[in-house]
């Protein structure tokens, strides 16, 4: 069966619509889905930022919030902009690692409806642990394996690993071939791509005059 | 009739398939698209930026040019870099400007195919005389509007008109109630915002539990 990695960052706004869309896209083509959480920091440290670009560049955040304000109207899902931005996004992504298969995939869905659906914080062990309740996972002993040094290790690997597979931003599609689909919009793309359809002229183009 | 205003800027790499695909696409939905070349360097300046972000970031770089590979591939058209990267694009832009209508969109697709298609140089006079004249456009004439004193003083405003509407990089869709839709992937959404249809959940989202 075919099958791509889903790389993601809790504090990735586009992350957001791509880890509710992504299920049913896949599952339509035919692809398994390997939830693969990441902290972005380390990739965007080595380009010289030490915050999201979102803020270093204002004009760049403000379309993107408005962006995103549509894309989630299209959907049909809330946005509500977290306090701060980026969250904290460390301790989701280790418990994230901590579980497995659909525990992972409905906790990470969890977390990014309660960080930008309804604006909560998601530094938060109290709210990771109602989440995890909500999905039907223990929390302590689920914090406890999320907080030991295997674990901890384990992210720091998963996210030079990301690195190395050319993930440059979040989300990212990876497929078994090696492609990368950057972002949101790229995920129709990528799953076509890893079901082994790759459109063939998607739009009409302009003829040229010789 | 509904309209929209599409910027681009010729040394931008995302704006050639974009000027190629945005004809047909708002033929499809009755929209009227002004044809506005700008100058992103002023705009990259004022976040900081002596060149090109895709050289600054050479990870983004190469995620780049392998992302336009495949959209380039999945149109039809081809793709050649050229050297140097970016192409100085003053020139053309003045040019474009000092044409009018279907003229200025038929030479801007002609420097787009050249540039990136063939690999060509665009700042060379030689090169956009013969583009010139492959529009039917009187090269000589052509070359003298575009420099004159009022068109380059034109291009200028232009470029703060573009900054001002939210234009935060090349190519924008601008609707006439001031939304702005960054890059191609964003075309066919921007085009049906200015024709009215504004999709409602375009892909199912995964239900998440209580």
């Amino acid at each position: 069966m075919a099958s791509a990695e889903f790389w993601y960052e809790f504090a990735s706004t586009y992350s957001y619509p791509a880890a509710l869309r992504i299920g049913p896209l896949a599952e339509e083509r035919g692809v398994t889905v390997a939830w693969r959480p990441f902290l972005l920091g380390p990739i965007f440290a080595a380009q010289g930022w030490r915050d999201s670009p979102f803020n270093i560049y204002p004009a760049k955040g403000r379309y993107m919030w408005r962006d995103l304000e549509r894309i989630c109207g299209a959907m049909g899902v809330p946005l509500k902009r977290p306090e701060p931005f980026p969250q904290p996004s460390l301790l989701a992504a280790r418990v994230a690692l901590a579980l497995e298969g659909d525990e992972r995939a409905e906790f990470s869905r969890q977390v990014f409806a309660a960080e930008f659906g309804r604006g909560s914080p998601i530094a938060d062990r109290a709210m990771i642990a109602a989440l995890l309740a909500k999905c039907g996972a223990d929390p302590v002993a689920t914090l406890e394996r999320a907080e030991s040094d295997a674990n901890k290790a384990l992210l720091k690997t998963e996210t030079s690993r990301a690195a190395e597979a050319g993930v440059v931003g979040a989300p990212c599609l990876v497929t078994e071939d090696g492609e990368v689909f950057w972002g949101n919009d790229r995920l129709e793309q990528g799953l076509d791509w890893a079901a082994g359809r790759r459109r063939e002229r998607p739009s009409a183009i302009a003829p040229l005059s010789r």
